[in-house]
């Protein structure tokens, strides 16, 4: 029976998503499964996965034999050329071999990379980016995260840690940053950088409806941020003003460093507001990028969705093989 | 006869430099000709290399049949594909086809390059920058220059216009740039960004010996600027605190995105007063640089000084040659 289904997972913090695609890169099927909270020891993530690498291929209605590879975008420093994930920030892996875990258990080459860098590479080889030689991916969710694709490959640079954008310094007096440091992007563009700000001027005695959607992690669904806009909430329009000034701030710096054919904003905020977002970016970006260079570099919203990561997955294996032949 | 002479060049705004090496990489004879202002057309700047390399075949008493190759770094943005210069700040090049020109008079094949892009290759290939994968090259002289080396290769980007580092923006408050944004990294780092700030003090009343040293285009020679750190100048001082603090600011910023083994600084100012830029570049570069990143990067100076042009220029004729074997 020929081995020509590929398995795709987005590893997150709190979920897993998956999916099936058949030979002609068409998605068979999908599922999304909630229960990484769940796990407090390396196994029993890896446990999730394998479990809702099962339940796809039973929804698909195939066997095991017929897995051509898997493979998965996980959030933290993974060594891509080994499949070793070195470092994850919300997960307890720690110079974990589930590379070799996942092989074992399916009997199919399992390829991995750092979340970002994989969606970014999602949407170079079948989203927005796709066309391009030299694409620099912002993506904005809890934190801000970035993608590097150079000369039409990823970039990993030193270590596998290449893409940290988010902490790239946009105003060096700004709050301080989980990483711990001060005014790096991701303090004023993630959902934590907004949050902040917002749950600040709630201090001050000003009213948001984002105050009851902000949860004890300091973040909050997309979809409220969406309201609050649409309700016309000064203080969360306010938020977004500053996340997207400081964006283009980034993503100017990074078009003047690295002259990149194309820049795609993606992630969960600007999946749920990227149109208000893309408005507001490039109306400020010409003043951050070299005017010389700016006029040569499009700026996109990515178009995958919750599914870039799937997708990146995919391109994954896709060059993996490409690299073999 | 055999064609083992590389000659290598180094055209600036207002000098071209020259070398001689044999088929050993060894440095046989050098020049210097301080004439390209004289030039007011591309042919004019044109004759000037031509007149250069026949005094560099003269001085190394070789014939033109012996030579390999010519290679020069420009001022510019350069197609280094076709060796078009497609754009020159300070040189009345627009798409001229040098290439041609040179090659057509030597008989030799003519490569060339971004001269910041050619002096970070140079640091990669033969100086300070040996042996590393992922190197970021910031040069500090009338502006602050970039060149990336990623992956072991020159990283030139979309048209050719990668590695403008020196127009990140690390404050965007700062003063105006040149290139018509507000706080690049050359509006404080760059000898004329640090001309300015002393200009600026001194206009409130306050005394420089630098004063007299920076002429009608806002610049200096980098030995002044020795001499008044030596004198214990105040205003002076503070200039290179300032250069110094946004130097690391940009660098890590650059860290934090590309993940490098290696971050060179180099030009004229880091030649004249490296020791004390370096000193307070790594005091300060750890605030904003990702601390996960940091301690896998090597801060270095650059080690082939004015040589570094020439030395890259050398590694371009090296790079074409292993390209077609």
């Amino acid at each position: 029976m020929a081995k020509k289904y590929n398995i795709c997972l987005d590893v997150g913090g709190t979920k897993v998503l998956g999916a099936v695609f058949n030979e002609k890169d068409k998605l068979v099927c999908k599922i999304k499964r909630r229960s990484t909270e769940k796990g407090n020891s390396s196994e029993n993530i890896e446990e999730v996965i394998i479990e809702v690498t099962r339940l796809l291929i039973q929804k698909a209605n195939i066997k095991k034999s017929q897995i051509n590879a898997i493979s998965a975008g996980v959030p933290g420093i993974i060594n891509s050329a080994t499949g070793v994930v070195v470092f994850t920030p919300n997960l307890p892996w720690r110079n974990y071999d589930l590379k070799s875990a996942i092989e074992k258990e399916f009997g199919a080459k399992f390829y991995l990379g750092n979340d970002v860098n994989v969606g970014v590479l999602g949407e170079f080889e079948y989203g927005a980016a796709k066309g391009y030689k030299n694409v620099v991916g912002l993506f904005v969710g809890t934190g801000v995260g970035g993608g590097l694709i150079l000369n039409k490959k990823l970039f990993v640079g030193n270590e596998f840690m290449a893409g940290e954008c988010g902490h790239m310094i946009v105003d060096e007096n700004g709050p301080e940053c989980g990483c711990g440091n001060r005014g790096c992007l991701e303090t004023f563009s993630s959902k934590k950088g907004m949050a902040k700000y917002i749950k600040g001027e709630m201090v001050k005695g000003r009213s948001s409806m984002m105050g009851e959607y902000i949860d004890d992690n300091g973040v909050f669904k997309s979809k409220y941020l969406k309201a609050a806009v649409e309700a016309g909430d000064k203080v969360a329009l306010e938020a977004i003003d500053r996340a997207c000034h400081y964006l283009a701030v980034g993503a100017g710096s990074l078009i003047s460093a690295l002259s990149p054919d194309c820049v795609v904003f993606g992630g969960g905020v600007m999946e749920a507001l990227g149109d208000l977002f893309m408005e507001k970016i490039l109306a400020e970006v010409d003043k951050y990028a070299m005017p010389s260079i700016r006029p040569h570099v499009d700026l996109k919203k990515a178009s995958l969705g919750d599914y870039s990561n799937i997708y990146g997955s995919l391109a994954l294996i896709k060059q993996a093989e490409k690299g073999k032949k």
